[in-house]
């Protein structure tokens, strides 16, 4: 994928386009999934304009695991996930949809299948709902 | 899941079992993955003693992230795959078979499912061949 500075997810990050926010530094932005896999999934943003991870800064990959491993102590925390799965898609081959290195964090729990990738929009107010909790039990 | 220090990464992080080995720094090990989902299929091990993300350290989870880079970097130029997927599972409900933190990195090809987790050995040829393109594509 190339990248294009008008895809959301950059939209998103220079104020352009509405997200519902739970955690931001100087490397990421983290963000509620609006076509959740399951609830509580959130999306770890890098600011770099990089569509996939070869095009990537090592800093900036490393900044997107941080985050992402905050984001899942706080999701398992804040919702009681059994389970937690991180996830990176580079490529619609390996699932991507948007052309913008962003992080999943999916909670799991045994024998729930997860909802398809992109799919239905959630409600706004159960997202607010969702990231008050996470942003509550966030790591400090 | 509850750290154990007999399980095969902790194993093969000390030397007492073998592996196909890719790339190695002071925080990683990056190995072939013997039962791969995809052929070129390569996991980083963290050197930290930790069942999951949670667990983890902060340093060790962007280190984790580094190598990922690197590998999904190399494996893509050694095989040529459409798409990568870099996945971490935390817990049985995502996945987990080895309580020890590993990062996944499988190539994708378009229309072409991965095969089951965790089920068939590979042929050790196989997997030193896939090695040794991998570790010639590694990133300087």
């Amino acid at each position: 994928m190339s990248y294009d500075s008008q895809n959301i997810f950059a939209k998103i990050l220079r104020g352009e386009a509405p997200c519902t926010k739970v955690y931001e530094d100087d490397h990421t932005l983290v963000i509620m999934d609006v076509m959740p896999q399951a609830d509580g999934h959130v999306l770890v943003l890098t600011k770099e304009p990089a569509a996939e991870i070869f095009e990537l800064s090592e800093q900036a990959a490393a900044a997107c695991m941080r985050s992402a491993r905050k984001a899942a102590i706080a999701v398992k925390a804040a919702l009681g996930s059994e389970g937690i799965l991180v996830a990176q898609f580079n490529g619609r081959a390996a699932g991507q949809t948007v052309p913008h290195v962003h992080v999943h964090v999916v909670p799991r729990q045994n024998g729930e299948p997860l909802r398809p990738h992109a799919a239905q929009m959630e409600d706004a107010a159960k997202l607010r709902a969702m990231a008050d909790k996470i942003i509550a039990a966030w790591p400090r």
